[in-house]
């Protein structure tokens, strides 16, 4: 294990007490949703939007207790959409993360259910006064939580994902849909650091950039390894891009270049960081990671 | 029609205007969302929710213009919840406000994903500074809104409600369930008000009590309809909840003392506006009629 899979572990173990510690737990007749929502959102995944709200934060001296509360937001907000993708009107799936998906486990009403609850509750997180004192900020976080994720941003991109059919693929129109349905929320995490640093708009403006570029680069490689990978290695189904006709630039321009693609988003995800010096490495070195990663 | 249901419907012609303004519009692969969540959220229902925000906003002196934009987030939640309520998986119902449901409409990926869009643009709306000036008001609102309609709130008793199955039913149990899936987001509607206006502990808590026993009538009542309406005058089917075993206090109390309970709710929500006086006089014939309503 290198260094920056040590670093993005070390984030994972610290968002996972976090979470847990945020969602409800328990209770009598809603009790299966507690647990759906718990089975969706702790214990599994790379937690890469965590790590980059985080690390973000750190660039501007923000205390991790806060950031970490942002980042579980973000991640409530992307195990969410996963539970909502997974099911069997969206992508069908039964396995996320090597284990049953989330309607396979608790049922599809329980389920859509749990989405809904780890959608809602990601902004009471973010609105509590614990996650920054100051209103002004928390209300940028919300805000910015919101357009990422919700009809402009990640929702959009799932509908076109859903609609985009067997019809001829464009690069141009696959790297829209995967900004908006991975991109933006990526692209948040990176500038929530700026928002809960009161950082200034070039700074905010140079993460939210980095964020764009790193997404873009992510989802590229996750359509590669969905290609090439195993299920077992990724904990999920693959070749069901190809299978299901998905606009994924692998599809559009083919394996070879579409890496390189990756490769150059990464390239100019790091550029976007020049003016942080060495104290965005950790940002840095998660680009690199997310093009070099195997699953 | 008399005086309340003048101001109502002058209210819910200008958050329809509202709701039209800020929901997304066209578009192209994405485009069966944004007429998806236009359909679910425009040119129907009461508006009572968006009613108490503006007349619990007024109570205060606050403009209207803000206190409609808060309104049109609180409807767009109210109008995701029917969406996901009445997808197959949940209550699986095919009329709403007399037209098909959504998925019944749209298909039930693009349903699932209207629900969402409007779940999260509600958080867009409220955290815009158009909708108050004050940063600290801002995220009081996206508190208040989130934990009313989240895991805490009317996602639980959505739940709770999915899961009551068969089972004697009590009348508290019954209470608690409504509580959260119906009570809390009107609640919140009363309380946005006294947020808006920047009113104090007492005034707040004053207009939170009312909502929660406006809240707690209302359902009654629309139960004791589901018993005793006809579909054609409520624009959706009736007779559904004591077919599906339903938790309603009709079940546990019978049609008599679940109306003498609703009336009871009515009048204590009337007595929590002692406090207002005469400006109050609004939201105290709200109450009345929520009672004396036919649909």
């Amino acid at each position: 294990m290198n260094a920056i899979q040590y670093q993005l572990g070390e984030v994972a173990d610290r968002v996972e007490a976090v979470l847990d510690a945020l969602l409800p737990a328990g209770g009598t007749l809603e009790r299966p949703l507690n647990d759906a929502m718990r089975y969706a959102a702790l214990g599994g995944g790379k937690r890469l939007r965590p790590f980059l709200v985080v690390a973000g934060a750190r660039l501007f001296g923000t205390p991790d207790t806060r950031a970490l509360r942002a980042a579980a937001a973000v991640e409530m907000i992307h195990c969410y959409s996963l539970v909502h993708d997974d099911l069997p009107a969206m992508d069908d799936d039964s396995l996320r993360r090597g284990r049953p998906t989330c309607h396979i486990a608790y049922g599809e009403a329980t389920a859509i259910l749990a989405g809904d609850g780890l959608l809602t509750h990601a902004f009471t997180v973010m609105a509590d006064p614990a996650t920054h004192p100051d209103g002004g900020v928390r209300a940028d976080l919300v805000a910015g939580l919101a357009g990422a994720a919700g009809p402009l941003g990640m929702v959009a991109g799932q509908m076109m994902d859903m609609n985009v059919g067997f019809g001829p693929l464009d690069a141009a129109r696959v790297q829209r849909l995967q900004a908006l349905k991975t991109g933006a929320l990526i692209a948040f995490a990176a500038e929530a650091g700026a928002i809960l640093g009161q950082a200034g708009a070039a700074d905010r403006a140079a993460l939210a950039a980095y964020g764009r570029q790193l997404g873009a680069a992510f989802q590229i490689i996750d359509d590669v390894l969905d290609a090439t990978g195993s299920a077992a290695k990724m904990g999920k189904a693959v070749g069901k891009d190809a299978e299901q006709g998905k606009a994924t630039l692998v599809a559009a321009l083919g394996l070879d270049p579409a890496r390189a693609a990756a490769h150059e988003a990464a390239d100019r995800a790091i550029a976007a960081l020049d003016s942080f010096r060495e104290p965005a490495d950790p940002l840095r070195a998660i680009a690199r990671f997310v093009i070099d990663r195997e699953t």
